[in-house]
């Protein structure tokens, strides 16, 4: 039972199989494939948006830096969840590539709330030529907390941004699960809702490494063709990452890849809401959940072979990050939840309730 | 007939069939897996260096750009080739990574001179704080001119560098290819020529993209991690880069490939040498040619789906770039050659040989 | 009565008179002056460290930004209170020049506590090589709330970081008036306490422009000339730096200086703390009060051209920032409190009492 | 007799006066004093530029490197002599700031030939993403040479980089020498003749240390702003900059200045002209030699108490550096060639005329 990380499943088959379509052959290099074109085409029309410039890169630090790098002058202030990605978990490529400096929005469950964006935003660019100015919003849906915002809270908290002229970026590494959470399309989960910029993920939900940059206004493509360049991030063999993101959006497999891992999340959700003892630290959105439970779980869990990241927890607690792929099955989840069940109704202590931790119900 | 560039080509079977080995279950992320390990183990032993440090990316950009930022502190100067891919081809990625200053370095047919590099080690660092100082040397092998370094070559270059404390790079984009072409060992032609660290190439020679970077003192492993991560170049579902590296290495399959690419760009070379009119530009030492012909070949060529790179050449010439791959057959070579033999006989002129072009006599 | 800042002061009368002294006939320029001798072997003296290397650059935020390039990497966080100078004030200055995170750590009245920079420290570098590593620790002294850390306060926030090998910067704008404040000797407040990198001000503290960075030890010395050089703040006339830093030293003048800016902070502080209606908001421990008084105040004092900084405050309310300088007089606070006392007097309503400003004693 | 720089000078009476006077009671920091307003009123009577943007900071390197950043994308080249201080002496400066490359124009006597520009424009920008795009020219007037760029030799190589769209940055560290040389106007020898952005030197000139940024279009002033504070080069106490500039321009003190020095690289030129065995190694525009003469000619000059800059020569000769200054008097150079020709004549040998050392004739 692997639930570590989207990132340690495979290739969905639909894709492997593009792959080896495209290996036919000589074909122009360096984005010049006709794949791309498809691409490129597909990309416009998922997203309704004609006239978007359309890359792609392989990775998601990548598509982050360099599009947080295209809008955020290097003397900008980028303001972003204090848990995103871009701030806890690439490392300093986003100000690496930018220059910039991010500036941290604190907020419940992963999800900048409109009060703390406006109290960040009031407190930079307030002291002329002393402090950095505001440059950007970057904002992360699927959240690293497993949550999602609703095309409305996006639209909410890019609209205080745009307020002060401020372009938004949307990281969209689990974009996929996130629509199917809300059920909204991709536009209106990016520029109805005020996005500029996104980077939509293929690589954890079911893609062996790509990630597409979508630009909605065309004028900095040519500055982003330079950047990714010079960043290192132009394949030579790009027709290989042209043909996982063709397949990745024929059909809307993408959406169907991530319907499978969010349904997977559910089910486990599902599964430990009737157990006494778990406490969600988070509302299971999507794909990924936090949970405490007593200690000693771990190494039974452990005994079982299920694999997952593990926290610090409170004295008597245990915490876990659970996060279901695209190739999770009905069965692992079962095999997870049973050994889970089993330890759990055993290690419960009434004391966890009578003191009260403070649960965070799973969403219905 | 396509010989645009060794790019152009797909993968070989040999190393899409590893790719697809790979995709089975769950790994560790992020170049934890064991294919990883194994891939380790291959390349100190191709190397002859058992404690060097290996690591994977997927571009030969981001390969030279962190291997020059690991060993080029921002205030000094990295001595290339004027026509290094490193100075001409990759935006300026270099700098942007290491903060450092190319200087080139002429010499012809793509080869530095040592007279060329004493020369320019004399006029840098001399002023004290004022100019950069000297920082390293990065060596291109084969170079950009299709031409080789001999290990001996190399070794003298970087005693030159060495004199002045200075460590040395070698970019090895077509590295197989230039084993190939000197028969020397892969130890002989890096660390045992005075190379502390490679860019070794996979994706021009067969692979998808993958690139190795061996680090022969891994006093600085760690650092390249970080400036990995950074650069947005580590691969979450890295199992993919090692599998390619794995079967590359595996039973000297890239020394088998670029056997092929070398064999076919002699065998373009030769077919080429007996026809009157065209001139070799540079030594043809492995798979890349680059030639003068006369002026209407490159619309016959083009009427025969010929496929290659076009440069500007002196009137009543043109000049071109031939690149032969590892998946180039015998059939294409002839293809071409009867294309421009044919043209080349009727369109010759007795007034180039009465001009004397300065020709250069390809390799026997 | 300029209140606003000490970088609104002039000169003092023995630095002009240097300036002018080092004023006559030819030297060598860009720091080989003969000036610099004395001032190296007084700033060595001056701070016990017969080793030290000691540089001079003409603004704070050249000294901060180059000491923290110094000694933090481009891929690790620097750790600096909230509202340090460094985070806020130098425009991302710290940043351009190192590469590496600031992480802002919380703290009342402007200072770090240990609690909260363990809490700091124990977030970063604990995620392998997704995040950024634990750099360096950047303390300032005085404060930007005007408070001041006394050297067992240092040490014991320099021995957390050094728990973790990570070398400390500290930021002395006010170095002086931090010595003249706990009596405690330059050594004492420096490399006895923890201190790696001094930041030593002099702009503020009555010279014209100039700042020395006190390395204690050497090793690094030439990075930093490189540094400087590299980022335009190597004076090519830098007799008229070294004359500055020459006569602030001497005879001990900065601190001198510094009693005087001290002792009329605390003649403000005195007479505002017989004054209903005003709060302190951080302890007034050197030249530099932080305060709250009755709305209609500024109106006021602008009437009588008292010249400070203006804050937001809560309703009812005004805030102020009083800045004495090595050149304020007795009559001007006395001006200063006579206009204020008026105004309070009659502003001063009973139900501020009543409702429990959190005010902050003043020191003693 | 000190003729090793015009760094090595003081500060002009004029000048000095000014600091002194402006050192009386409070003003306003960071630029934000009266003085300034007054220079940006004198600038822009000077330069004939009514909406110029105009700022000060402390070096030439500074006023360089932020120039060329301001305007120099990281992705382009910048296109200067390969002598420029740029490119030789800020040790790697310009880069740091603006990301960007430097391309190395050749030329004789420090100028670059419209052909060698034209050169290096069409070799850069023509591959599409794979190379830095053109970015800005920059030019020296008066060169590293010593040599003297006329409005109309300057007009020809902007309306080259103009063709291209490119920007144009004048780098005036000897800009008044190089008025008085050619008697055109601030106007015409920058904005007229093409140019965007000019540092205007003041330091050399008989400054403490001041130069202006002078920026003819100022859609791009609060840039300059954020990118000067960044670099550290914002000054508190900025009142002692401006008081330097506004002496340095008023009544034409920088010409009169700047005639004296020429008028007394003139007078060294004559007494050396008159000297056999001394070769002129680029004309005497300015007030900056270079010459060769007989070896042993040092020793000798040493023993006189001769100070200057020395250069390799071939074999029998010396190279040397002569700079005269705003306050060298005509004494300094009569000893100097008193020393020069009582031995030049000892040492004179008529093989220096047999063998035709290429000379360069002073101008007249």
């Amino acid at each position: 039972m692997f639930f570590a990380s989207d990132n340690g499943s495979g290739v969905a088959p639909e894709i492997m199989a593009a792959i080896l379509r495209a290996n036919e052959g000589y074909t122009r290099s360096y984005g010049a494939d006709a794949i791309m074109d498809r691409v490129r085409t597909l990309i416009r029309q998922t997203f309704e948006a004609p006239d978007a410039a359309v890359y792609l890169v392989a990775t998601g630090s990548a598509a982050n830096a360099l599009s947080i790098a295209l809008y955020a002058q290097p003397w900008t202030a980028v303001f972003c969840h204090e848990d995103a990605h871009a701030a806890l978990d690439e490392c300093g490529g986003p100000e690496f590539y930018s220059g910039a400096k991010l500036v941290l929005v604190p907020g419940p469950h992963g999800k900048m709330t409109p009060e703390n964006l406006i109290q960040a935003l009031g407190k930079v660019g307030e002291s002329g030529v002393h402090g950095v100015q505001r440059g950007m919003l970057s904002l992360t849906n699927v959240t690293e907390a497993g949550t999602v915002y609703t095309p409305a809270e996006i639209a909410t908290l890019t609209s205080l941004a745009m307020a002060k002229d401020l372009p938004c970026h949307l990281d969209g590494a689990r974009l996929a699960n996130a629509l199917v959470a809300t059920g909204a399309t991709p536009a209106e989960m990016t520029w109805k809702a005020g996005i500029d910029i996104v980077s939509l993920g293929g690589t954890k939900n079911g893609c062996m490494g790509v990630e597409a940059v979508v630009i909605f206004d065309p004028a900095k493509a040519w500055e982003f063709e330079l950047r990714r360049k010079r960043g290192g991030h132009l394949f030579s063999k790009h027709r290989f990452l042209s043909a996982q993101m063709e397949a990745y959006l024929t059909g809307n497999l993408w959406l169907r890849l991530a319907g499978q891992s969010n349904a997977m999340g559910r089910r486990v959700a599902d599964g430990l809401a009737s157990i006494p003892g778990i406490t969600f630290l988070h509302p299971a959105d999507a794909n990924i959940l936090f949970l405490q439970w007593p200690a000693g779980t771990h190494a039974r869990a452990e005994a079982k072979a299920a694999i997952y990241y593990r926290f610090p927890a409170p004295a008597g607690r245990e915490a876990a990050r659970l996060v279901a792929s695209w190739c999770t099955t009905a069965q692992e989840v079962d095999d997870l939840l049973s050994a889970l069940r089993q330890d759990s109704l055993l290690a419960f202590e009434l004391s966890d309730v009578l003191h009260g931790d403070q649960r965070t119900a799973p969403n219905p």
